[in-house]
């Protein structure tokens, strides 16, 4: 039933979009470790709409409010509340969508789910302004993390269908014309964890790939996951997947290549964990769609008004490194490597 | 560090390649239900070895014994044990690899992750061999789920590249010649559960995607997932992605098409559950491939002996369902839909 | 390592004494119930302090702040969060004891437990101020049980082992001479569930017995927790303590008396559930005690400051009634009885 | 709604009183911990029946099998499975008892709960014979604390209300009394774990207090647990309870008494864990009591045959071992003192 993730560091993610605030309750975080609130502002503003024309024209300074279990810049190790307020909302945007569920948003099945009880303002706690929260914790952890070694990076690869470094012209020309047109496009992000140690994760039901996948899917609008070679292996032999063995000058284990997107079986390798996540396009499109009257039994069309992002993948970077950092900070945790 | 999965309904795995027994305890099922041990049977074969020339040669009965929670077939509601003795076990089979772990496996990892500790023969708990008590909870868990009409059936559609309906001649020559060569191929298999009810799932980290992704990556070799148009959703606008809702005859809500794969916000709508998932070519393979002595400190040659798979994901079909059915009946039991 | 309880409803606490705030998160409540807030205040005022002589004079008006989950007055099935400005701190009170434990308190073994970053201002994560958080989600869940006919109520039987019916004078004479003293006194708490319904709770380690002692003891000061006769069951014969069954005239099976407490074999018999629970004496007092300077590593002596209570158990009934609330509603919602 | 509980460790327990087994499922046992087969059997033989005429008669050599987890008499660091066969079954014993419930026992609430699909016979699930499983689970617990030093030790204080030091022959005369009437006693127990590190355990809901009563309260006929003083500490002053800290001679900080039972705020101190159990005489008893006939609706009376201990205290000795051994375990593999 829950919104909360992780097993020895545990994050529940709380609010609506126009809740009073969004927030995170984050346990078991271990004692004495600095808190950056700098960085974790500067960390939390690359999800933050409003930077570019691009992006939600919606402002939220997105400011986050030390609640409890952080004393003088360090964690006391007992829980980190984390909220942000919920300062520009404009609710009047949705009185029209209270019945009327947008294609491609959780509307409907919310409405099913909850009764008709949900805040549907702004898609309530299934809004994208919760990656907020989510950021705020994964800020924390990449903090951490990074004292471990760990970097972890995401970055898109592809917008529209066109490979950002290959086709820049095209998929940039893709965003103008969606731009222009009221509608969107989805996108491919890619996200690295370097540096994680051998032997983190589990068999079975709590391998890193599973974990990862739970957290990743909690960014709306996540609709794929693939590690490594991914789908991509499922068209290659054996002899080509396999990634061989070696010790390097160092003596470690390595492998010269990384189809195995560095988890065997659940379990980190120690070469970097590589994942890609297919993004959709931004359900919100000012273009007519149709959908249904819930009150009173028609169909009707609709277009959806209020501030939206052609391509949320945009902003979704830091989130899928939000999430990835979550986990691997947990069973780091649950390794005792931190 | 558990090999556990749900909330409402929990299943735990236990067992490896050469133990006793590989088994599952199953807690929280409904009272009541009748567990037809044919229809299991009949269920556990399709994963089982030995059924044609393109498995693994391995011969198990696989015979499921109820140790508890069964009484007269039918469920006492208090936890389901079931094993499977492992009997037609040749450790003999795995002394090389000892020391010596197998490119594409988790026997590295696992030797790192405990402490070398781990039961290396056969691939100890991270086996395939695993998966006959993933489906022995799954088959259980699917004959619940006939009964309020939910159907789940998984399929392959491509294997080495070739979709198995449109290059058929293609596909199977990929596969006698990976055989012959002793080499492997992956494949993608796709699972449709129709008949969910709407409303079925929560936002954020325990939503249907986030929970089946979690338990479908369980299963070895799988190393992607994606949900309805997945990672093709990627590369499409938001008005060619969002599925618009209408009435139907019966006054249901329904969409036209099915891009979102029966999900949004990680909670029902009512259409089909549709996901796909890559899996990786059997990593062992007769051919020669490069891996390292732990023993020794030495840069070695392997050639893995053994029977093994050409194609896991030709047994891999009633994992994946039984993977689903998990998830879903442990949803439904939150939702009181059962 | 969680601040957190409960399965389908589940209560994440956090806040430290002098932090920005305490509050809680509920995730999990069913959808469309109507939260009271006058009432809720009424219910947290039982707790709060200050309200005469015997209690603390820390002023707090104890405002409950929702920041999430409840909209025009109603649940929307989403998480709750709740959360209390702690306005009223005087960190100075607490300077002392930085490094020198105070007997009785958590703040040596907190001490050793975060490596000496805990929060130790007033007892940080481990105040008695964390209860006005439980009272919050207790008196949420109070609400919605209520509803279902079912009625929770705590109240002290004994303090400083005087029966409060029987020994009024006594009681009372002992508490003031406690005050009068800066000493303190432990008591007795005894609470009724009533009109549960049968057939709630799990055998095993999920008992009604299991989840309500597990919250209880999370109350501050509690060393005991008995069921029905508890104790006293230990000194009588079977034929003494069995609760002999009977159709009563609306042809429900009940007992006469209620040895059992409401509990058999960790599942509710429809009879009142009635528990016991040990408060000692508030740790706080003014006389001297033998304490040790951490930082010096001398044996020290202590007298502690601040603004403590007499005897706790006066303000922990609705802490226990909270405790209780929160995991008969948890264990009704899983049973579907809500 | 599970049989199980730990986080870090966390055992599971299947089975019925006339099912085929009980076992239990250990998962996130450390790996490379050698499992003592010949002192697991003796331990679980202390909870054995049929040692002597004040124990039930029946016989079960309870022989516990390893079906997986363990190789060469190591944890592997995967899931350990050990079943025990029940062999000695005369449901015969129990056809009486189908439809008319036992008082004392959980035959009526497991009907309730289980809507009459529980296994009615021997208890089922709620069985003591289930006890044979916590105690595998508890044995394995105990090797791997006794290498770290942690020695734990359960022990009768009281039988039917006599102090079995001070009164043995009133004690002794007691149960020969309720033995030779068909009747049965209560008794309380006592256990010391001594040498726990401090700083092991959480605050508020997942301390070594809560967590030690949800495990214990899983032992049938438990219906109270205190820490350290217990409910004496209720009649204290606060100058009398709280226990002074000092340093001792190597520098560790101790207190001088153990009025806190080695526990403040949930977590350890480094004193000796103490807590008390009581336990409810069997409710097993030939002496006529009243009942209802759940098929005809009538009441009824009953008397209960088959074999039967008179004083159920004798053999939960290792039982209460077990239960605080599981959780010391989990809480010292969380703060990665293992």
């Amino acid at each position: 039933m829950s919104s909360s993730i992780g097993n020895n560091i545990r994050v529940t993610i709380f609010g609506e979009s126009h809740s009073a605030a969004v927030g995170m309750v984050m346990e078991g975080l271990p004692p004495g470790e600095k808190v950056d609130m700098d960085a974790l502002r500067a960390f939390m503003k690359r999800r933050a709409p409003g930077r570019s024309e691009l992006t939600t024209q919606r402002k939220e300074p997105d400011e986050p409010e030390i609640l409890s279990g952080i004393k003088d810049g360090v964690t006391c190790g007992t829980p980190v509340c984390i909220m942000i307020r919920n300062l520009d909302t404009r609710p009047s945007d949705y009185d029209e969508i209270k019945n009327i569920p947008r294609p491609g948003h959780a509307d409907y099945t919310s409405y099913v789910r909850y009764g008709g009880f949900n805040d549907y303002r702004g898609g309530g706690h299934s809004s994208g302004r919760l990656t907020a929260a989510l950021c705020a914790a994964g800020g924390i952890a990449l903090q951490i993390l990074e004292r471990r070694g760990v970097a972890i990076r995401a970055y898109i690869t592809e917008i529209g269908g066109f490979d950002i470094d290959e086709d820049t012209a095209a998929a940039s020309e893709a965003l103008d014309k969606a731009k222009a047109e009221g509608n969107s496009l989805g996108g491919i992000i890619e996200c690295e964890a370097s540096c994680v140690p051998a032997g983190i994760g589990d068999p079975i039901f709590n391998g890193m790939e599973n974990d990862i996948a739970k957290a990743v899917f909690g960014i709306p609008a996540i609709k794929g996951i693939e590690f490594g070679a991914g789908f991509r292996a499922a068209a290659m032999t054996g002899s080509e997947n396999n990634d061989d063995f070696f010790f390097d000058q160092e003596g470690c284990v390595r492998t010269l290549i990384n189809n195995h997107g560095g988890i065997l079986g659940g379990i980190t390798s120690g070469e970097t964990i590589v994942f890609r996540a297919a993004i959709k396009p931004t359900p919100s499109i000012a273009k007519e769609q149709r959908s249904v009257n819930l009150a009173t039994g028609e169909n009707v069309s609709i277009r959806v008004k209020g501030r939206h992002d052609p391509c949320i993948a945009l902003r979704a970077c830091p989130c899928v490194e939000a999430a990835a950092a979550i986990v691997i900070l947990d069973h780091m945790a649950e390794r005792n490597k931190l």
